[in-house]
């Protein structure tokens, strides 16, 4: 069979890094270059890319570039799409949930945890930041406040947001973190009985949300680099199928995807052609490792149909439920629903936010965040390829929080999970993640802990652990 | 026509005090003595206040007895009690009520506002426990927390709550107030179509709330006294048209009713024979201006079938947004629904709160809240009776924060709110209260504001505007 040009352009560059000839961390040659060194067009370069990259042996960042994977040779990246066949699981979602988070003890290693350590938080300054709040607030922040929010937090969101596009602090209302973002603009958008379209996986606390408000997620094929399957998307579409469509568009959760510019151009254009709302989630955006901060479906928005949630659960403080909400055209009922629901926020958590980052140590501690989680992220790779079983796969995530791994499909990881909980790891394990038959060998892991010695061990222990479960299986199975 | 033999020993009291043989103030001879004296029965002699204190002749105090009326010969009290018709006017109530509150400027005196004034709450304490809590709690109360809430907090609640039975800490769930309460309560109980009694007139932040679960409100007979009237209650769940039912059992909003002991009783027992769960909003409980803390539904709640919500929104910080539910059987459900909204609550205020209730401050606070609330209401009661219309009534609280006026019929308050904002003086019209035709000559008044001669005369003024309204419509009708 005859190879693509692609192809045998990716073999070369393949057996340069299987040779040595490029190492570990090395630049690769830029798409231009590509180009005219072997007389393709753009998109050729960039299917040469997407091919290393799904063998593992490229990653990209962000506005600088292609480099030769840390990994090569050692671990494979994710490669596939997701493909959800629309068939249920039995499994309850919330129960299982429940079960993992409420196992995990105080003195657990927690890779199933969903926010950075308090470690990597800035827990001082805040603190202070709360006191001035105290001081500064109308009745030292005991009043009532306008059901808006925080005028200097929405305000600051702004200053701190060039990829927000247009946004005014006035399209800002906030909320009492990015959860109960979420649930205001389902509640603004649907009705029960809706179907709205999510990630496959996705994140599991809609699962209960969806059930609370009598609506029907329905997982939607996504790749593990760029999220949504556009194409397969439209199709859903033109059968009328969906009311509204929920993504974490930068650094999704588990998956870790990252919707390239044009795909969050091109989404926008689908949502409004089909006049459904968009509602995208961007908690994750600020923690990225490449240059520049990606941008978010809502700066290509002019119809005002994407509701853009966000919070600071990721990047300061997650027991402060802080987070904001910019609902384009529904910003009268989300306004109307956070009275109805809890009258107004309280105003000293969001006062002391919006003081924090009113300072300069906002953007250093994001910086410093950013370094840290990517510092980790190569760790952990590091470990999971030197002491995972063969044939796991890795996603790359460009930012963000997690890791998703895939193991060999005999490994279960609800099995692993029970194992490792007695070892004091908690991991969270890939059927948390959707309410299909899939992901029974993926789990979830949050980098977002303080690399030391011990969370060095727990990592190896849980290669160790998954090993022995591909034995046994094996054994069985023989 | 003969006279009943109460209607009789009503006269004899009222005839007395009208030739100040008994003066303002003075005590008037016990039901026990009544019963004594003139040879009638307990409920006889009750008849004979219930008559006296409509008349606006007597005032009870709780557990201390029947006292001459501050206002008697002045004023009526209110004497009846609400009687829906089922058919809902046309207004839309969110509107009215996002008008009302949103027109009240920073600098205008604020009758229509629900809680009490900073003023009058322990701002500076509270300051403190603050800086405790984010030295005390774990990662400076950044990190998530149990979803069911600040243990401390639920342990001070029960220590502080005898009228609480035989709750203990577990049963309790917290909330971002007791709004967020009620809709907990609401979504775990109700489904979309569902039909919800309410008191007639009602806290119009349920409307809001009703609409965006798709249930509907009816408006249940209350007696300005007693609260709901039980007898209608009966027909009304005999015909299986209601799946739940809403109360506030102590000082209702606006009302201010009280449900006497006997009544909680049998309400408890009217919802556990037609199964149907209650929703019991406690929120002025603590503001009781008798001796004793009167009791809640839930002390005679066996089935579980009674949620009981409440919050520190009245009495310590509005601005910290702190509340919490008991739910019963529901606690699973609301647990989730909790989780699935908001994942965890704010840990910073809900320890601050601990910490002061944990203090000698919170029982201290709370006897001089109360004393400072009663001497509003004397004062607003005394200005009222000098400065209002001739043939207006007034309600007679027995706690809480509200006072409801009602004018004669052609004084519309919706115009009378009008005028005053104007004057920078905003107060809450009658028909917030209801989605009947009803109520549109009436007022409700927050005395929870500090006393002072601006205050005075800003009353005054409202009395001097509502009698040229009454003339202006005279003049128009003749």
């Amino acid at each position: 069979m005859n190879k693509h040009k692609y192809e045998n352009i990716a073999m070369i560059l393949e057996d340069q890094i299987k040779g040595k000839v490029l190492l570990p961390g090395d630049k690769l040659p830029s798409l231009r270059r590509l180009c005219t060194d072997h007389d393709i067009s753009q998109s050729t370069a960039l299917s040469v890319y997407d091919l290393l990259q799904a063998g593992g042996y490229a990653e990209s960042r962000d506005r600088s570039g292609y480099f030769v994977s840390r990994l090569s040779g050692r671990i494979a990246a994710l490669p596939f799409s997701s493909q959800p066949a629309g068939k249920e699981s039995a499994q309850n979602l919330d129960k299982l949930a429940e079960e993992i988070f409420s196992t995990a003890g105080t003195g657990h290693i927690k890779f199933s945890y969903g926010a950075p350590s308090s470690k990597l938080l800035p827990v001082a300054r805040l603190n202070k930041e709360l006191v001035k709040a105290a001081r500064n607030l109308e009745s030292g922040g005991t009043a009532y406040t306008e059901t808006q929010g925080n005028e200097k937090l929405r305000r600051q969101v702004i200053r701190h947001a060039p990829h927000l596009g247009s946004l005014k602090p006035d399209d800002l209302i906030t909320t009492s973190g990015c959860n109960n973002a979420l649930a205001l603009a389902l509640m603004a958008t649907t009705s029960p009985g809706d179907r709205v379209g999510v990630e496959s996986p996705y994140y599991f606390g809609l699962s209960g949300l969806a059930r609370s408000l009598g609506i029907k997620l329905v997982e939607l094929p996504c790749h593990a680099l760029t999220g949504p399957d556009l194409e397969m998307l439209e199709c859903i579409l033109q059968k009328r199928q969906l009311q509204a469509i929920i993504v974490v568009s930068n650094f999704s959760n588990p998956m870790g995807g990252l919707m390239p510019p044009a795909n969050k151009e091109h989404l926008v254009k689908l949502i409004e052609r089909f006049q459904i709302p968009l509602i995208e989630d961007d908690i994750y955006g600020d923690i990225y490792f490449g240059k520049q901060r990606p941008d978010t479906c809502k700066s290509y928005d002019s119809s005002g149909l994407v509701l853009l949630c966000s919070s600071f659960t990721k990047t300061i403080a997650p027991g402060y439920r802080v987070g904001w909400i910019a609902p384009g055209k529904f910003r009268e009922k989300v306004l109307q629903l956070k009275l109805s629901f809890m009258v107004c926020s309280a105003s000293l958590t969001e006062e002391a936010i919006a003081g924090f980052m009113e300072t300069s140590y906002y953007q250093k501690h994001l910086k410093q965040l950013r370094q840290t989680l990517y510092a980790n992220y190569l760790q952990y790779s590091d470990v999971i390829g030197r002491y995972f079983p063969e044939g796991t796969r890795l996603s790359q995530p460009q930012g963000g929080l997690f890791l998703w791994v895939e193991f060999d499909s005999e490994i279960n990881t609800l099995q692993l999970f029970k194992q490792a909980i007695r070892l004091g790891i908690s991991i969270a394990p890939g059927q948390l993640f959707t309410r299909e038959k899939q992901f029974s060998n993926c789990m979830r892991l949050n980098f977002g802990l303080p690399w030391n010695p011990q969370l060095e061990q727990a990592l190896k222990t849980i290669g160790h652990l998954a090993k022995m479960l591909g034995k046994t299986t094996n054994k069985l199975n023989n």
